[in-house]
């Protein structure tokens, strides 16, 4: 299998790193910066370079386009214009609805692996950078089933966990989950450091409470320049909202409101324990068959309402019939939970599960 | 020496294993749950249980009141009616305007260990509990400096790292760096929740910056009510200067303003550099001698011009001259900048170091 990588930064080689070393696939890699391709055939992130991305993409089955978020409508149309009738071609952005809405081709699926953004360059690139991380993917009704489900199994064997949502859901969900605390965590810290130099004190101590909410702050300039840019107005309602609640806390706290405060703490450890801590995926696994119509869209559709629900599709496999009008997506999910909510999600969508 | 404990939970029973195994001290328990009691004898955290406060403070040069932070204006005048004339009283509560404004005593000196507000009970009680972590004195200008320094090294001994505030600045910064982060972790909680709630989707993989974000929510719901209603002006103006300062980032995020953006990111990123990461007492300890006239509230004068500025006073110790009307404080500090501040805040209040 040749993997084709355009832009050969943490992301890109990481991929190659896991690619070569999981999957013993051939990678070929293009980026603008010579410098780059040296350090990631070095590193044995690539098996070779091309001076263009045309020739990294001949001959691949399968095309990561790893950029800033600014820059990959512009690298997503070169790899498709240059890509075989039979390669997938995907990104890692951070955002999807942008790059969605430009590629509009039955060949991409979007991506985001959640994997770190805190350090730069195919120097810090390893092959188990995705290990266990979410990989976002985004396939929209036109992605070919086939494609997905080639992706799906790549971003898998790389280590990661796929979860397909929409584009508009993901940057929706993202925002509250990721961008929201990026801007709380730069907030938090530049009012303190506000507040410091207001008293002409150092700030003795800062807890651990502080630390950890202000550990993302002031994460990588460009790339996060470019995903708040991106997804601002999804951000920017989610900070409004934010802000609304502020004023009720405030408001509460002047009036001494002891009960509200205490439900209010309450409710936030019931959620926390629901968000963070509960575990859809723990238990055996379980094999599911469904019968559906041989049409474009069809595994995208599957995929996006198991995401949505938070079913984590461990594997899955997709078998044509003989008249190949129908066939059967099989479908591995973990513990007993996810298993009757993905049959329960599936039927809905009115395809019988075995 | 013996200590006396009112209170043996968690903070109670850590100080009470980490004094018996560290100085030796005998440790005297009183706490107003018999059951409490019962488990501190078992765990080893006091030598031997009394039915009275009174009882407990008999003989003792030093009284730690454990309790949350609404009843120990009740407890500290306790013990102070019974506490021998030359033991020094001192609480744990995590908010100090309130107790300072009742106990104003020579005896009385306040404190806050910064540590374990997650779990409860002295069956959670570590003699290592308070190792490396701040441990804030709020002395007044009453406190005696003999009983200051009492206070400081019992502290030092424990294993943590003593810093003088005043009680007001006290609740000012850790509103700032304590409750204000946790009002945070519960508001974006509460935030994500809903938007879980109706979308009627289940969070997808919340990542590692949301789990950052919001490890404290729902912290101990009877603690942290007490805090915040203690606290509550400050917090409240805090959490105000948040919203203001959320307006102003989505407002520059709906008007797409990239350069604004660009350099809010980049002054938190040197913003939390500043506060978290810069190590003023990094380096070889020096010692200085201070020479004071022998009047009350000198000590803690000197000790809270260190703690505001930031300077971490590693050990200290009090020499009254012949004449009785002076005498000298020796102050140890680590780090060539820890020295250079010191000896200049100390001359700035008329005293000469050497």
């Amino acid at each position: 299998m040749r993997i084709a990588l355009l832009g050969v930064g943490l992301i890109g080689g990481s991929v190659g790193l896991a690619a070569r070393e999981r999957l013993g696939a051939e990678i070929v890699g293009h980026d603008p910066s010579r410098r780059a391709l040296e350090e990631a055939l070095e590193r044995g992130a690539v098996d070779r370079t091309t001076a263009t991305a045309a020739d990294a993409l001949a001959g691949s089955s399968a095309c990561f386009c790893c950029a800033p978020v600014g820059e990959l409508p512009g690298l997503v149309a070169e790899a498709l214009a240059a890509a075989p009738s039979d390669c997938v071609v995907t990104d890692v952005g951070s955002t999807k609805r942008a790059i969605a809405a430009c590629a509009r081709d039955e060949r991409f699926v979007g991506g985001h692996p959640v994997a770190g953004a805190e350090t730069a360059g195919v120097r810090h690139a390893r092959a188990d950078l995705f290990q266990d991380a979410a990989w976002y993917l985004t396939p929209s009704e036109r992605s070919s089933g086939v494609l997905y489900e080639r992706l799906h199994r790549l971003v898998t064997s790389l280590g990661a966990r796929p979860v397909a949502l929409d584009a508009e859901t993901h940057d929706r969900l993202l925002a509250t989950v990721s961008h929201l605390p990026h801007v709380l965590a730069n907030v938090l810290v530049a009012q303190a450091a506000d507040t410091a130099t207001e008293e002409g004190e150092v700030l003795p101590a800062a807890g651990p409470s502080f630390r950890d909410a202000t550990r993302v702050a002031g994460a990588n300039t460009g790339i996060w320049t470019d995903i708040y840019l991106s997804n601002a107005d999804a951000i920017a309602a989610e900070v409004d909202d934010t802000a609304r609640r502020l004023g009720e806390v405030a408001a509460a706290l002047r009036a001494g409101e002891a009960d509200a405060i205490r439900g209010w703490n309450d409710a936030a450890r019931a959620a926390r324990t629901r968000l963070v801590d509960a575990d859809l995926a723990a238990g055996p696994v379980s094999e599911l068959t469904v019968s559906v119509p041989n049409q474009p869209g069809i595994v995208a559709q599957v995929a996006l309402a198991l995401g949505r629900a938070g079913v984590n599709i461990a594997d899955l496999a997709l078998a044509p019939a003989a008249d190949m009008r129908s066939g059967s997506i099989t479908l591995w999910v973990s513990g007993e939970r996810a298993r009757e909510r993905a049959c329960e999600l599936i039927v809905n969508l009115g395809y019988p599960v075995s």
